[in-house]
């Protein structure tokens, strides 16, 4: 059943930059998506952002300007031709399946999810009008939701734009020229290289941050919390992140995420059994410290 | 050899508060030994700041104007009525036994050291006219020296002192109020305590970060640090931190580092054996999210 929200106007909006896309779907406004969309809105003013998402969700959205068309139905997408899934990474794979029966034009496909290989292969049985190039906009925050969102999330960050190294075709550019437009900077890797890679800058900091917090407020308790200082805050800040969220990426990506987790383990345990005598623990310092200050130089 | 360096005249410092020690020793001028000395100038310009170092450290005090009286060597402590040892732990506890001959007079020992059961028995060795009292700042920053010293370092952050529950001494009070006008506030608790609340607030964070970015460094190197976001940032920050003083610390209280490595090893492992399901992953980012939201209003 479809349920379209009134259309916005679009005729009031100031001149911007020619389009890229002429109607821009967008199917989940959490953090990315409406981000996305409030800077799609601001740059190309005569391309239609159009919305899918729960009707409370789609509300807000009108409030916030986000959007010019909303639905909860994936039909109003039939003359989208560009179409972004920004669900969790195993709805917008369900939502892939959908898209053969309601997008009615050719059109580009992405995501914004953070593990790429399942929604690659399930994008293999898109019907052949469609175009599937993954995308993950490496411009997360610790907590999620439209009420984050702001069109200047991408500003300066990599989003990386899963394909073959061969591509050179023209939905790739048009792509990536809409991900610049956006102020990301596209990276192009295949979606093997980029689970493995985002297993470690992502999926291992934020699991060892998730059980940090758990081990340590269940030992310390309020009382000793209240101790803490700005140490603890920062490793743990990653603690504040949704489980629903994560637990698509675990299982999407565990067999690159298992053997993160098999090394940290590892040193951990070296660490352990070392800490009268302190060798292992001035090697794997040292070589932190030296990494760190490599993260540290580049970033922004 | 005694090799004491010209002595800053006092007398042009503006008028402060009256002096709860008039003769303020420090030995070991680091971030912490140094933020002291420069607070404490500033506050009780008739109390003289007595430093131990290395002859470099010193000349860099006296350029800081942090001290008023400098020497590399512990007899320039004689009349000392505090002394604050504040070099790592296992130097701290090395320097006890030498202020029997040094310092001639009665006097206040304290330490900044980040572990206290150990100290505190080799005090316990300390002659009659000494006071011995275990003190930690909890105002540490991932990187120290007295380049980063500065006077509101300690500035509502709690500072532990470590005596009997019973202890309602002079001492004890004369320690506090110093302590409460280096702008911090006192926290008295038992040796023990203490050093089982830091092996989770603190000690445990420090090895996990620096763990996670040797293991993440090693794995992805430059160029996949180069798409790191803040999430890893944040969580490896502490592995700037230098391995001498942890070395230290991690010796001093192994006992109870160690069930505190072997609990986050546990939930870790847990969460490697449930990725595909996420059952485990939902309770751990639950409960994480919890505490770290209690955390997050208790930060300053």
């Amino acid at each position: 059943m479809t349920k379209t929200l009134p259309v916005i106007q679009p005729n009031q909006r100031p001149a911007g930059q020619p389009p890229i896309f002429d109607k821009i779907g967008i199917v989940g406004l959490g953090l990315i998506g409406g981000s996305i969309a409030l800077r799609a809105r601001e740059l190309w003013p005569s391309s239609l952002v159009i919305a899918v998402d729960q009707k409370d969700v789609l509300e807000a959205a009108m409030r916030l300007h986000a959007i010019d068309v909303a639905a909860d139905d994936l039909v109003v997408l039939a003359e989208a031709d560009l179409v972004v899934l920004a669900a969790p990474v195993r709805q917008n794979i369900e939502l892939l399946a959908e898209l053969d029966d309601n997008v009615r034009q050719p059109a580009i496909i992405t995501d914004t999810g953070s593990t790429k290989r399942d929604v690659v292969a399930a994008a293999a049985q898109l019907p052949p009008r469609f175009t599937f190039i993954g995308g993950h906009p490496l411009a997360g925050a610790a907590q999620g939701g439209l009420e984050r969102a702001r069109p200047d999330l991408f500003e300066g960050r990599p989003w990386i734009l899963t394909t073959k190294a061969s591509d050179h075709s023209t939905p790739l550019d048009k792509l990536s020229a809409f991900v610049r437009g956006l102020g990301a900077e596209p990276r192009v890797m295949e979606a093997a290289a980029h689970d493995r890679l985002l297993a470690y800058l992502s999926h291992l900091p934020q699991l060892t941050a998730s059980a940090l917090m758990h081990v340590v407020g269940d030992a310390v308790g309020q009382d000793g919390l209240s101790l803490a200082g700005r140490g603890l805050a920062d490793t743990t800040r990653l603690a504040a992140s949704p489980d629903d969220i994560w637990k698509d990426i675990a299982a999407t990506n565990r067999d690159e995420i298992g053997p993160a987790l098999d090394a940290l383990i590892e040193v951990l345990r070296a660490l352990r059994a070392d800490l009268a005598e302190g060798d292992r623990l001035g090697e794997v310092f040292t070589d932190a410290r030296r990494w760190r200050e490599r993260l540290k130089k580049q970033q922004p």
